[in-house]
């Protein structure tokens, strides 16, 4: 295990690459912009062309992409990494994307006698900088073990979580308490200026107690200064809501909190405020006073 | 400052009418049920027979009772407080209810000369123990520096948040965080069961981070477990958030994610389970799964 495919070059992706290289693994990456691999390239990393390349003879390959169609174009389509997978190898999804696609590439690589994992990350930007992400994995136990010090150059929180699938169906549940929390933290504020309450004064004494979570002393101070630079994009917020609603309803299980707060952020994103962080949400209330 | 009535001898104001004693006040008490008093009785306080003779003669006069209407009758009734009246009584209304009622208090105790206050508590019945309850007062501020030794007696976290009603509406606030991230937590919870996940592993992975809160450490496990004892009754937060919602309602704002929290609670207190504590929302998934 010292070489290493990366495919999705990007906010996320990059500093999570040079976390590996500077553990001393070799590698080779792929990119739809290739000049968001400046970075990588001049610390050492082999550029590929297609997917395919990229995982042509690794002993790992590693994607961080951005919507389940993306993950399904780079393993499965023309020049896709199945198209070079060979036995031993291991296949680590990092993207967040749909359990039903991360178990499908699991069969398919089984098909193969490779191991993949579905492993999506928490943290932000800072987390992926830092190398102190939390990382979920689904897949074999037997896998997991030996991509640990993979996933340990990258994160700090590194948790198997149990068969193919159970590491998005973690984030999934990760992203739904976030839904609740985020949404209680909006109202709460946007009551407050409703009532002419001190903002600031408010939040100091509610965050203390039960009402208290990161995203009210995260996220709070930013809805009230009107700061609303992306920490976690609403666009993808949403994504992640509509899997994990999508496989609730598979499952049949109705989660009404979520739908009603999905259905507040695609408001917002039909306005145009996709790409702004989902502490916008408190956009949502202010037409109303 | 050193004669005080206090009204409302229960599971709060139990202990906090004995933190009060013991920090030098001389208490005469009054509560519906007689038997409730014991053990304040037993430490040196007075009994009186009404609200009335509660307040006669003391410097302030405190109520912690339980819904709106019992905070109106024994402010306003036949031998209620307002009876006892005289100018220079601080009045000082600990009870969650609405920042409506609050005003009217404050106007009437004004036409009399005297102050009062709002000053809702969070921290259940530990912190009333404990001596540790957030208070969030609205009133005037002098009155409020003249009330900080008492209430100070009884809390760690005080805090003067605005004019009469702002204490109120602080809780408020509170409560409706407090929706949000509780629904979020169960919301996760229902969905790692339906998914056949490890939920204590789930838990332990996502409590740390952007999902992290108050709710998911403390109420999470009991969801998990099936421990339904209440800390905080659902009763009671349902109670809360219809005020919070027709207050809000009333200043033009809709709050969604509230409102439908509210109403996942409201088909559990049908069933009958008002008495169990606000964790048990994850029962509200259970017939579904």
């Amino acid at each position: 295990m010292k070489k290493i495919g990366f495919i999705g070059i990007g906010v996320m992706g990059g500093p999570m690459a040079l976390n590996l290289m500077r553990a001393g693994y070799e590698l080779t990456v792929y990119s739809r912009t290739r000049a968001k691999c400046e970075a990588v390239l001049s610390a050492g990393a082999r550029w590929a062309d297609s997917p395919a390349a990229c995982a042509e003879g690794q002993d790992a390959v590693l994607t961080m992409v951005g919507f389940p169609k993306d993950v399904e174009q780079v393993y499965f389509g023309q020049s896709g990494i199945f198209a070079s997978v060979r036995p031993g190898m291991l296949l680590i999804d990092l993207t967040t994307t749909s359990p039903k696609l991360s178990k499908r590439i699991f069969e398919e690589a089984k098909k193969r006698g490779a191991d993949a994992l579905d492993a999506p990350v928490s943290g932000g930007d800072t987390g992926a900088k830092a190398g102190t992400l939390a990382i979920m994995a689904g897949g074999e136990e037997a896998a997991f073990e030996r991509a640990r010090p993979i996933l340990e150059a990258m994160g700090k929180n590194v948790v198997y979580e149990g068969p193919a699938g159970s590491g998005q169906h973690t984030k999934m549940a990760n992203q739904i308490a976030i839904a609740g929390a985020v949404s209680g933290v909006c109202e709460a504020i946007a009551y407050g200026r409703a009532e002419g309450l001190d903002l600031e004064r408010m939040l100091a004494t509610i965050s203390t107690g039960a009402a208290g979570s990161w995203q009210m002393t995260g996220n709070g101070p930013k809805m009230i200064s009107g700061d609303f630079a992306p920490g976690f994009y609403i666009k993808h917020f949403i994504k992640d809501m509509r899997i994990a609603g999508e496989e609730a309803q598979d499952a049949g299980l109705s989660l009404a909190m979520l739908d009603r707060v999905l259905a507040m952020y695609r408001e917002l994103d039909a306005q145009g405020l996709g790409d702004l962080g989902t502490q916008a949400l408190i956009r949502y209330y202010d037409k109303q006073n």
